[in-house]
Parts: C-alpha cells; structure tokens; sequence
C-alpha cells in the first residue's frame, strides 16, 4: 500500500472515531458539542494520529490499541488551532478551508469548545478500556508536558513574543520545537508506550519526531509563501501578514528546502536503525517533506 | 480550631506549594509563568483544595497526600476565572480584588495562561508521588469529566446561552450545578478518592457536595446584589449587567436565604450518618453558607 493509501485509510478510521463522539442528540449544551464538531471534522490532515497508529504499527501493535489516544492527540492539536485562530491570537479567518470556528460561533463558543477538546481529551485517555493504569499515566503525563509549558503552549508565548521581532534561527527552531515538534514527538512516543517498546529505542524515536517535527515546521514556512489560499485551506502569507520571522524569511526558499531535506535524511537514519516491521514511518516522514498543503 | 483558622491554615498551605511551582527564572516562556501566577496567586477563597483536603482529613488521611491535587483543583478553577472573565465572555475588570488577567497581560496571553494552567493540573495529578497510578487514573477521570462537557464547561455554555433570556428554577439549578456545582462536588470525592474510603460514602459525600455547591452559588447571587465591588473583590451587581437569571431575580432575596439555610440542611444531614473523624467539613458547610464576599 502506497503511504497516500495508508494516510487515507488512517484518516477514515480517525474521522469515524471522531464522528462517534458526543452524539447526545437535544442536551442543553448541544451547542458546545456543535462547535466542537464543526472543527474537529473539518477534515485535517490527521497527521499526529497517523503517526501514533503507524509508530505503534511499525511495532506490531494492532490499529485498535492506540485509536482511542490518537483520537484524543487530534483533539489536542484541534483545540490549539482554535485558539490561535482567535481574534485576540492569530486572527484568522479560514482553518481546513473552512470560516475558523469563532467565525461561525460566537467567539465565547470558540474559547469553550477549546477547553473542552483539552478536557475532554485527558478524559479520553484516562478511561479507554484497551490500556493499562501505568500506560494511562505514561500518557497524560507525556501529553500534558508536550501540550504544555516545556511544549506547544510555551512555543505559543514565544512565537506571539517574537511577532515583530528580529529573530535568529536558534530562537526560530526553539519556538517551533515547543510549539509544533513537541506534540509530533509526543504523537509517535504515544504509539510507542502504547506498543510498550524498550526505553532505548524511544529515545531514537524521539529524535525521529524532532527531526520530522521541525522538517514539517520548514514546509509549512515554505508554502505560505508558496501555496494559495485554496491550496493550504488556511490564510496563506499569513507569516507576513502577522509578522512573522519563519525559516523562508531567514534562509529563502532554496535553504529553506534543503533543510527540510537535511532533517529527513537525519530522520530516516534514525529510523534504519530500528526494528521496525513496517515502512511507513520511513514514508511518512517523505510525505511530511513532499506535501503541498 | 475554628473554621476560619482552618480554613486560613489551609490557606497558607496551599498558597506556598502554588508558590512554588514554575519558579524557572529568566526562560523563553516566563511570561506565561507570569500571567499564571498573576490569577493564581491573587488570593481566591481556596474553597474547593480546602474542601478536597478537609475530605481526606476526616477520613483520617493526612494533608500531604492530597496537597498536589488539591493545588491541581485550585488551577482548574483558576484557569475557568480567566476564561470567563474575557472580554467575548463575561468581560469582567476585576476578580480577586485585582485587575483582571487581560486587563494587565495580553489578551493572548490569559487565554494562554488559562490553558496552559488547565493543561499543568492533569500533569501535577499524573505526577504525583503521593498517588497510586489507579488513584491517579480516577482522579484526572473525575476532574476531566468534572471540568467538562457533564460539569463545568457544559454549564458555562448554558449560562451564556441563557443570558437575557426567561429561565425557570429547574434550568438555573441545572446550570449551575454543571457551572459550579460539579468541581464543588469533585473536589470533596478528590479528598474521598485519596484517603481511600468505600464507595458507599463516596456516593453520600457526592450528595453533601451537590448540596453546599447549590447552596455557594445561591449564596453568590446573594451577595451579587447585596455586596460592595470592594466586599466581593469582583464587579457587583454583575448578573444584573450581563442580564443574567439569579435565585435572587427569580425568588426575590428572602426567599433565596431560605432555600440556602434548606440546602444547608440537607448538606449537614448527610454528613450525620457518616463516620467523620473531624467535624470541619461541617464548620466548611456552614461558612458557604454565612460568607460575606
């Protein structure tokens, strides 16, 4: 099966899952679940969750084990995308190809159905019935820490506190490691706890997650300088706009690129060094240098 | 001791041990420290980690082991003050006698130190020495559950929507014991939960919890209309503003004391046929009852 196949099934299976979620029907806070829907099924790339199923995957643990927990790493990932789109954050009108979400709640809604992704993703994990207690633990505390101050959060403050700024490249790649590769890390170490592999070989794949966490952070720089609107789904030169020092702004297009590439090389060595049962970690880490939104 | 030495006593506690943590000094994210500790520390009630505490102690379990928790506790209700008090919500200038979080900080910034505080509660819970990986797992299911969709954030969304529209009793009682109720609730089952007692007086104290989480929040609107800005250390008369249904609006102000004293009533009957070892969840109970601000 070729890594599009294999991305596209994932991404049924993780959108089915979603799907499944909080169908109360008439309760009085339907419209939280509303809101909430409305972005989680906006049709992401799926890309964290992908990565937890094919980490844990390339190990011989079955799909089934670590859906759940993705599930609850896209809904991490939902709910920092609807609250950087706020007004007050990003300001940004499109997300998925689709109005963000305060454009078409009210902005309250927005906040709220945020925090309740956050909430309800602790939840999630915390009472799925495929993991032990220990497991459950590893994986709060992992998720917490990435999705927190020492991750994606504290990126967040440093990348709105450098908006303006001058910025060098150590500063630029101390940003989107906490905002962006912390919780691509902490996607393939989900899938790797959840396979229960030895502690050596999560420590590569960590490095594995920083290499193609930050090789994702360099496209994604790339084509918003490259990409329509139409194309990315979102704002396109929406670094410019907001003022924003990226790996294009510092290196150009053509460093920019050969970054990228030196980051996959580094990344796919890592990766022949492991017992993996499958390729699709090597090929994903290829899809995350390729894509073209 | 008296309750309000009990009560002071814990105070101090837990206000050290909140203190004491993020305390990295000059890194890239200390403005999120900053703004987290701005709401954290501005000297709230600590009802809900003294009741967590009072719990556990009544049930001859020492303070220490519920301490990181409760703190925890204090955090997710912080982090729901920040939230709601911003400008697309309740848009409130003062809390806690202060300036509000957006009114010194960013506006990005209390949405982020709002999260970031939710986010850092499950991470002290899932890192907590004191617990058992299946107390852990209980616990982060409770508060999850507790602080979303069936609790807090599910009663937030009721409330907003209900504001400036005819509600009856039985909708203000429900959202408000999702709104406040629940994480009241929650905090005496965190105290239960740790000091390890049967679950049939974790069913009873659920009810004691239900009760005085009722009665804080009728006492609340009280005070709403009865109370100085200075008295409350947040805007008076703030249901009034934002046209929002009370007990106050809805049954007039005697009435209202009345259904708290009743509601008191039940909280302390309850509390009767349980083999408490301490009497301060009771004193607890009538301080909600009695409080000024």
């Amino acid at each position: 099966m070729s890594v599009q196949s294999y991305l596209q099934d994932k991404s049924k299976v993780i959108d089915t899952y979603l799907e499944s979620l909080f169908t109360q029907g008439e309760v009085p806070q339907q419209n939280l679940y509303h809101a909430a829907k409305y972005s989680l099924l906006a049709g992401g790339k799926r890309l964290r969750p992908a990565l937890a199923i094919a980490t844990a995957e390339a190990f011989g643990c079955d799909e089934s084990k670590v859906l759940r927990t993705a599930c609850a790493i896209e809904m991490i990932h939902t709910y920092s995308l609807i609250h950087d789109d706020l007004p007050c954050m990003d300001d940004d009108d499109f997300r998925r190809g689709k109005p963000t979400l305060h454009k078409v709640f009210p902005e309250s809604h927005a906040v709220l159905a945020g925090d309740f992704l956050l909430t309800h993703a602790f939840h999630l994990v915390a009472s799925d019935p495929h993991l032990s207690d220990s497991q459950k633990v590893s994986l709060i505390s992992l998720l917490s820490s990435s999705a927190g101050d020492v991750g994606m959060i504290g990126g967040q403050i440093m990348d709105i506190e450098a908006e303006g700024k001058a910025v060098d490249l150590k500063t630029l790649e101390t940003i989107h490691s906490n905002k962006t590769g912390a919780m691509i890390t902490a996607s393939i170490e989900t899938g790797a706890i959840i396979a229960g592999i030895e502690d050596k070989y999560i420590k590569q794949l960590r490095e594995f997650g920083q290499n193609i966490g930050l090789a994702f952070q360099v496209i994604d720089d790339i084509l918003d300088v490259t990409s329509s609107q139409e194309e990315l789904g979102k704002t396109s030169a929406s670094d410019i706009i907001n003022n924003k020092s990226t790996y294009v702004s510092l290196m150009g297009v053509d460093e920019a690129r050969q970054k990228a590439q030196d980051l996959l090389i580094s990344a796919k060595g890592i990766l022949e060094e492991l017992p993996l049962q499958t390729a699709y970690l090597n090929d994903i880490a290829d899809y995350v240098v390729s894509r073209s939104h």
